[in-house]
């Protein structure tokens, strides 16, 4: 038979494309992940002159804006666990895909977390005392992930990741309808970093709004092994699994709300 | 006779296009007003760290270019009973949509209050101390609906609403003029949105800007039922009614301000 | 001769032309003073909870913005007279249209600025007092027209604001200016509204940034005669003429400096 | 041999494009630095009422879109000695270019820095009680230059402008890749102006992201000679070297991070 030769050389293809969707998820993820870690340690650590929450919200959309540009034509530019399941869920994605792409998100997102760890080493040391807290005035840990705001309830918060989620991913799919009213070619990277930003302005303040998995986890991790130590996932009732598994729910969730039950079977 | 299938046919093709028109003013006016009436409560419950009247004018501008993307190729995305009370009374759109929109708008509306409530229903507790207020420090009707500021009277608020109203109307026609200068076909969402960010920056403390009965009505009959009570209609000397009327009243002369006389007529 | 009756159509056709040309320069000028007077009167009477010098920026930079929408096809929405005078003096348009530009312009602005008054009436007579000051902290013409701050002298002044409507005049040719990176059609009116937005962000404070003698002669006028009196004219070294001469020097200037000699020369 | 004029000729037009591209640069480094160094001049003069850092972060990134469009058709408008740098490095232009570029820039930054003084001259007299200061509480030497915060020291503050202009210009070579997700022509001034933006935001604290050494430099020299003396050199540590090497190395790692290798070679 012949068809050996062949069979290899498409293999070889499919794993290029692989690895270059792989690194495509890594590098925008660290982008976005890079500008808006940065952004949270500006209000954190920035004495209320450098950052405010409006700051923020305008770092996490705006990042997610240049990682879109960074990566939206090789891999979609997902940068979120939450994304790619409902694609993969709703058979808009081939499932042997996810794992490749939540691994590239995610060690994007932790390398992103220890860059701004080494970026902001300064200012984290001198307003934490060299302390690395999780909790407290003085605490860094929440430059990094998300923690349950006093006036929560872990199922309250969970709840609301899975809605803000639902609301980013229904959102997305209208962004991009090509059937309805969709944003512009080449202006869609600059939509959806709006429609983050006003996630965060309008309902951030009762979960944090990771609403996404390769957003809040790594970072965890890094703050986790970097120093801050158990009480990292310990905080808030054990809250670190919440900003992981409400956001699948919540991305599928707001995809079949939008999706017409027809195009959900027919591309899969 | 064997017209009567094709008429039934006719006829069923018809209400599958009101039913999806119905279910795109739905859901486009509750992601509008998720994500308005959120950042109104960032504003009111977030102790200045998290909300502000320019993250509302943020909020409820990004919102409606959210909804325009949802559902701007289905209904057109009027999210507002005036912009299709002025459509129908201008002759753009036939009369008997006027009930479906409308319908649709404030079930959405609707929605969309009772899920911001279930959002914050943690943060409304600890902020009111349990007291669902119409007026005072610790109110939070005015999450929901607007309220008449103390230094107004009801019959400028009206004049208030009457002019706002007109203004947006006077723009959206604008923004989407084929024949003038319109904004780039896939920008449309976002320059409605800036406009509506506009209107609250520049014009919007006088009277709460609702300039939109879809927007106004719905939550406020939905806090009527929640607890708040009878207040809710009571207050500003029965202000509830004004959002309502006077921002019908505003479209509509709006629209005749831009729109060429002989269009009106032509395009009926 | 049967030239007449051909003659007296054209010269009909021209008359029309100049009252729609009219009637764009009265609508967007009436339409970007609604929305920037309406910002100021935000900061002055908003207790720092409904505006800031931010919001100004944004009022008067969305509101040109609208201004383009509602008469860029018509006449360029030119919206100030030194823009229009440049367009004159450097050959783009003819002498004969100035004075039809610039009565639009006027009484847009004038309109705009009793319209502003009337709906903020309620908020302005509590403020201050009843008080139409000119001067102090109560002070309210100050909503309508700029005034020297106390730091500046009437030439330094001068200069200040020819130098920025010397860079607003410079910008807009760039910006719309197709053999170089022009902003793609159907966004300049958004592209515009940055410009003019960060005028006022980064260069304001020195003078007000009128940079249009019809956003501040005709609001001046108005304050004069609803009650504010003579002191708007004489107040900081009769500082009234400023924003009316100096953008004409300015704008032609920033216009002369941006464009190449020959095409100056060539489309006269 | 009658070569000679043809090659005269051939010179003639070189040497027009280089003056061209040498204007290009000069204009658009000028007009973007009067918009970047008049925000930080409200920042430090506006008394907390016309200026803040998020005010910073919108004057450059605004600046930055209004730059590309006086001269994006040009030269590129790169505005930036490491950026040019890296497209130098990276083959993706002429070496002999470099020192036009440079030049252009230099000359542009030092003279928008002469131009603001001269804007602000009464502002920072009054500020500064006309003590020309670089430290203390009513410096003004910031206004013009970068220099290093307190919690920083030289070394950090290197890394971070390396990873600062490398983020800048991935980002860049992202926004423009035809063959990745770029944006809409016309609409790049915008996007690139955003990223400025952000970078500010989010990432700006630690060093004052000054990230490119046409924007730092020329504005140093320009209050070396006018009147702030030789402290503006000797401050944070001799800081001044810093903003003009490491962002160098920034723009070419950050280039050499995006571009596929093979681009780089084939380009060349």
């Amino acid at each position: 038979m012949d068809s050996g030769p062949m069979l290899r050389r498409m293999q070889a293809v499919l794993q290029r494309e692989m690895v270059r969707e792989f690194l495509a998820e890594f590098m925008s993820t660290y982008v976005m992940m890079v500008f808006g870690l940065g952004s949270v340690a500006h209000m954190v650590l920035g004495d209320k002159k450098f950052g405010s929450y409006l700051g923020v919200n305008l770092g996490f959309g705006f990042g997610v804006a240049m990682g879109v540009h960074v990566a939206g034509g090789i891999s979609g530019a997902h940068m979120n666990a939450a994304v790619t399941f409902s694609n993969c869920a709703l058979g808009r994605m081939p499932w042997k895909k996810f794992p490749v792409y939540v691994l590239g998100q995610f060690l994007g997102s932790f390398s992103a977390a220890a860059s701004t760890y080494l970026l902001f080493y300064r200012a984290i040391d001198q307003f934490s005392g060299g302390e690395l807290l999780v909790t407290g005035p003085t605490s860094t840990a929440n430059i990094f992930a998300t923690y349950l705001p006093e006036h929560m309830t872990l199922w309250w918060g969970f709840l609301d990741e899975v809605f803000l989620t639902g609301m980013l991913q229904l959102c997305i799919f209208a962004i991009t309808d090509k059937r309805n009213s969709p944003a512009l070619k080449g202006t869609e990277a600059l939509v959806i970093g709006v429609l983050v930003c006003v996630i965060g302005i309008s309902l951030g303040m009762n979960s944090g709004y990771a609403i996404n998995p390769s957003r809040d986890l790594p970072p965890r991790f890094f703050t986790f092994i970097a120093g801050w130590g158990q009480q990292v996932f310990r905080a808030g009732d054990n809250w670190w699994w919440v900003p992981v598994v409400a956001p699948l729910l919540g991305a599928y969730l707001g995809g079949i709300v939008y999706l017409p039950q027809g195009e959900i079977k027919n591309t899969r």
